[in-house]
C-alpha cells in the first residue's frame, strides 16, 4: 500500500491522489442496489493521457486491480471498487478538444459530461443524441463503458452508434488507438465498437471521437391514456409498424402513473392504467400526432392529449422525468431493471411483471423506452426487511429470466456490472463466453481491469 | 486431398462439393486487380448450418485453410483463394427467413443477394439502406465481410449499423450466436460489430439479424457542374455544415465525367472538371434542393441543374451509375482506391490525386461518395505494360499514403483483404496490429480462417 501510493506519486501529482479512507470510501459505488462494493486503496483522479499511462503501468508492476470511473451514475455496480484497488476516476479530464461543424464530430476527454457536450455542440447547431436520463451527471467515458441509451434513442440510435474513434490507455499502460475521425472506415476489426459497452474491463477511455448530428427542430409530443398496458403495446406496434419515427416513445404503467401523480398532482385519471408519451422532431409533427393520434385511439386509448407548441410538450414530457423520484417515495429503495424484448412482445413483458409483482408481494412501477421495446421495471422494496429484500432479489431475477424467455436481452443498456453477471452467462451461452474471456485475456493478460464486473 | 474431400462427403452432399480444377479455378478469385490468388483444393456450396460445421470440423482436423466466399465481387482480394484451400461459398444459401415489420428486422442466411432483401423489405414498406453499386450481385454475408458502404450511407449509415446479431460457425465447428434482435442490448462485449468487416477471418457467418427502415419517399436530385474539384469539395462541406441531410452526395471528376460522356453522350460540357450530384428523400425535397443549389452556386458552380421528378432524377444518377464502365473503356484494368478522409480534406485528397497522376503519368478518374468523404480513384493501366503495371501499383500505394497524411483511412467500405495488407499495419501502428492479432488468434488459433487476408 506504502509502495503503491508512492510509485503512483512518481507520475501522478499529489492533488490527483486521495488516500484518506473516509474519502476514498466515498468513491466506493455506483447507483446500484445490491451490487457489491469494496474498499478501495487510494482514488486516482488524473489530468492527462500520461498520467493514466502512468497509472496503470504502476497497477500492472505491482499487480494492483483498478476500476475505472466516470460520474458513478451506472445502474449495475460496474463502477464498484473492489478492496484494495486503485480507483481510476477520469472526471477531471472534461476537456472538449474539438467541435468540427463540417466532419461534424467533437474530440472530448472521458470526463466531459453528457449535457456539456450537448450545450457546447448546439452553438455549432449540432447535437449529440444519446441523452441518457442522467445527462446533467453521467459523463461520455461512462457512456461509452456501458453503451448508453435513452429517450431519443427510438430515432436516433444508442452511444455505440457515435462512437468514430477511440483512444484508450491499455492494461499494461500502452496507448491503443482505435477507429477514425472519417465518416466510414473499416481497416481492420472494429476495436473501437468492442470497447464499447465492455464496462472498464478492457482499457481506460482517455479521447473519444464522436459524430455529432444537425439539431433536430424542437419536438412536439402528446400523451395517450390507456386502460391497459396490453392496449398500449399495441399501440406502439401499430405506430412501428406503419413506419413512423417518433423522435421519442415512451411507457409509464399504472403504478407508475399513480405514483407520479401522487408527486406532483397532475390530474391523470386514477383509471389509467398506462399512459403512452409519444413525440416527433419531424418537419410537420402534428400531422405525425395526429396519425399517432389515431393509432393510439384504434389500439383503445381513453384519451390522446396533442400538445400545442414545445412548451407543452416540455409539460407532457415533465411526467416521465418524474417517475422515478416518484417511484422513490413508495420505498427507501429502488432496483431497476432494463430488459429489452423485441418490440412485438412488450405486450407480454409487461403482463409478466405484473405477475411477478403479485407472486413476490412487491410494488413494480415500469417505465419503458417502448419504442425500442426497453423496459424498466423498477422494483421497489425496503433493504431493512429481510423478507422484502430477498423477494426484491428474486423478482429482479425472474424479470430477467422472463426476457431471456421473450427473445430479449437481460440489459438494454445500463450493462451488466456486478448486478447481473451471472445472467450474462445464461444469456450469452456456453461458447459466447468462452469468446468474450478469450478476449478479455488478449487486452488485459492479468485480470487488473475492474474484476467482478461482467465475468 | 482425396482424404480431404472423403472427410468432407461424410457430411455435405456430393452437389455441394465441387472438385474438377476448372471448375474450381473460376473461384479463385474476386474483383481485385493486382491481389494474389491460389489454387483452390475443393469448392464446397453448403445448404445448412449444419454442413457448414462439418466443413470447419474437417478443416480444423486436416489443418486446412478455409476461404469463406459470397458473390465474389469483392474489391481488395478478400475472397481469394489459397493453394490448398477449401472455398467455401455461402452463395446458396440465400433464403430470407423472415421479415417483421413490426420489429423492423429481416433474419437471413448470408447467401441472399443484397437488392433481393433490399424488395423483399419493400413489400412490408421497408427497405434494408446499405446499398453498394453491385447490389445486384453482392451478398449479405459479403456485406457483412467487408461492411459494405454504398450511396445513401451519407444519410443512413454503413452495414455495421444494421447488424444486430449474427450466427457464426467458428474456426473448430463451433457454432456462436452474437447480438440480439431487439433494437438496443448491452450485454457483454459487441461481438457482432467484431464480426463485420473481419473479412472472413474470424468465423462464418450464417445467418444474421439486420435491422430495416420505412422506406422513404423516392428521392429528388441535382447535378452541378464545377470548374475545379476544389469548387466542388468546398460546395460538399458547405452542404454539410449547413446541416443539410442528403440521400446522397456523389462526386465525379473531370476525368470520370469526360469519360461518361464519350460513353453516354450526356452533353456534359468539356470544360466541367467536376460534377456533384445530391439527392433528398424529405417532406420537402425541392426545398432541400434549392438550398443546397445556392450554396453550389456560391462555391462556384457554373450551372445547376434540378431534376423535376422522381425519373428525372434516375436519369441524372446515371451519370454517377456509367463511372466505373466508362472508366473501363480507357484501359485494360482498372485499379480502384477506397481512401475515406475527414469531410473538410476532400479537396486537398483530390488535388493530390491529380498530382499522383501526373507524377505516374496514368489516368486516375475519380468518383466520390463526397458526403463521406470516401473517394474511389480509379488508377487505369495496361496490365501488359510492365511499366505501366508497376506505375499503377505504385501510384494506388501513393493515393494511400495521402489518404493516412490528411487524417484518414486506406479503406471506408472495401476493406484491406490482400491488396492492401502493408498498409492495414501503418494505419493501425504496432500497437494496433497486436491487438487486433491477439483478437484473431482466440477465434482462429490455427490460422486456417483466409489466411493472407488482413495481415
Ligand atoms: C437517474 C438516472 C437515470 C439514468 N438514465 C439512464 C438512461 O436513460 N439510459 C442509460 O443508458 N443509462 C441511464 N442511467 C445509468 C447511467 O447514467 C449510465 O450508465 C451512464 O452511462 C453512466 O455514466 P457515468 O459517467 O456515471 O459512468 P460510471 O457509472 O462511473 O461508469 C460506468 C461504467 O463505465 C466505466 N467507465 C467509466 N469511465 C470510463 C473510462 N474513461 N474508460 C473506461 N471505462 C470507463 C466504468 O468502469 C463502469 O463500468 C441512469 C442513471 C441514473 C442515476
Ligand atoms: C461494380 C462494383 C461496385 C461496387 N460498389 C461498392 C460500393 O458501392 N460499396 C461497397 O462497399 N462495395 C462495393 N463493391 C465491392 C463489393 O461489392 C463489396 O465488398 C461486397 O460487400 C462484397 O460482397 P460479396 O458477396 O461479393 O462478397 P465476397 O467478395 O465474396 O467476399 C467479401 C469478404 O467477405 C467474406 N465473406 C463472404 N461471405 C462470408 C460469410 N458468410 N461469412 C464470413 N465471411 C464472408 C469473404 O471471405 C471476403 O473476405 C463493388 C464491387 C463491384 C464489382
Amino acid at each position: 500500500m506504502r509502495e503503491l501510493i508512492e510509485r503512483l506519486l512518481e507520475g501522478v501529482p499529489a492533488a490527483c491522489v486521495l488516500t484518506d479512507p473516509d474519502v476514498t470510501a466515498s468513491y466506493a459505488r455506483d447507483q446500484a442496489a445490491f451490487a457489491d462494493a469494496g474498499a478501495p486503496a487510494v482514488v486516482v483522479l488524473p489530468r492527462t493521457v500520461e498520467q493514466v499511462r502512468h497509472v496503470m503501468r504502476t497497477a500492472t508492476a505491482l499487480r494492483v486491480p483498478v476500476v475505472p470511473q466516470g460520474a458513478r451514475t451506472g445502474l449495475s455496480g460496474a463502477a464498484n471498487a473492489t478492496d484494495g484497488c486503485i480507483v481510476l476516476s477520469l472526471a477531471r479530464m472534461d476537456r472538449i478538444l474539438e467541435i468540427d461543424p463540417v466532419d461534424r464530430v467533437a474530440v472530448v476527454e472521458p470526463g466531459v459530461v453528457n449535457a456539456a457536450l450537448t450545450r457546447a455542440a448546439a452553438g455549432h447547431g449540432l447535437t449529440y443524441p444519446p441523452d441518457p436520463s442522467s445527462w446533467e451527471e453521467c459523463t461520455i467515458g461512462g457512456n461509452i463503458g456501458t453503451g448508453a441509451g435513452g429517450l431519443c434513442c427510438v430515432k436516433y440510435g444508442v452511444t455505440a452508434e457515435y462512437v468514430l474513434g477511440l483512444d484508450v490507455v491499455l492494461a499494461d499502460g500502452r496507448l491503443l488507438s482505435t477507429g477514425r475521425r472519417t465518416a466510414k472506415g473499416v481497416a481492420g476489426y472494429d476495436l473501437t465498437r468492442l470497447f464499447v459497452g465492455s464496462e472498464g474491463t478492457l482499457g481506460i477511455v482517455v479521447k473519444a471521437v464522436v459524430a455529432l448530428r444537425p439539431a433536430p427542430p424542437p419536438q412536439l409530443a402528446l400523451v395517450a391514456e390507456f386502460p391497459s398496458t396490453t392496449a398500449a403495446a399495441a399501440a406502439v406496434c401499430a405506430v412501428m409498424e406503419r413506419g413512423h419515427a417518433p423522435s421519442l416513445l415512451e411507457l409509464m404503467d399504472g403504478t407508475t402513473v399513480r405514483a407520479v401523480n401522487d408527486l406532483a398532482r397532475m390530474g391523470l385519471p386514477e383509471s389509467t392504467e398506462a399512459l403512452l408519451l409519444a413525440a416527433f422532431d419531424t418537419a410537420d409533427p402534428a400531422a405525425d400526432l395526429a396519425a399517432v393520434a389515431a393509432l393510439c385511439t384504434a389500439a383503445g386509448a381513453t384519451e390522446v392529449v396533442p400538445a400545442a407548441d414545445a412548451a407543452e410538450s416540455e409539460l407532457l414530457l415533465q411526467a416521465r422525468r418524474l417517475s422515478l423520484p416518484a417511484l422513490e417515495r413508495l420505498a427507501p429503495s429502488l432496483l431497476i431493471d432494463d430488459v429489452c424484448v423485441p418490440r412485438a412482445r412488450l405486450g407480454d413483458m409487461l403482463d409478466g411483471v405484473v405477475a411477478i409483482a403479485e407472486k413476490y408481494g412487491l410494488t413494480i412501477g415500469v417505465c419503458a423506452h417502448a419504442g425500442d421495446g426497453n423496459t424498466h421495471p423498477v422494483v421497489c422494496f425496503d433493504p431493512r426487511d429481510a423478507g422484502q429484500t430477498r423477494r426484491a432479489r428474486e423478482s429482479f431475477d425472474a424479470i430477467m429470466a422472463l426476457g431471456l424467455e421473450l427473445g430479449g436481452t437481460i440489459t438494454g443498456e445500463h450493462g451488466v456490472g456486478r448486478l447481473k453477471r451471472e445472467w450474462l452467462a445464461r444469456e450469452l451461452g456456453e461458447t459466447g463466453v468462452e469468446v468474450q474471456r478469450g478476449i478479455k485475456a488478449v487486452l488485459d493478460p492479468l485480470g487488473l481491469l475492474n474484476p467482478g464486473t461482467l465475468f
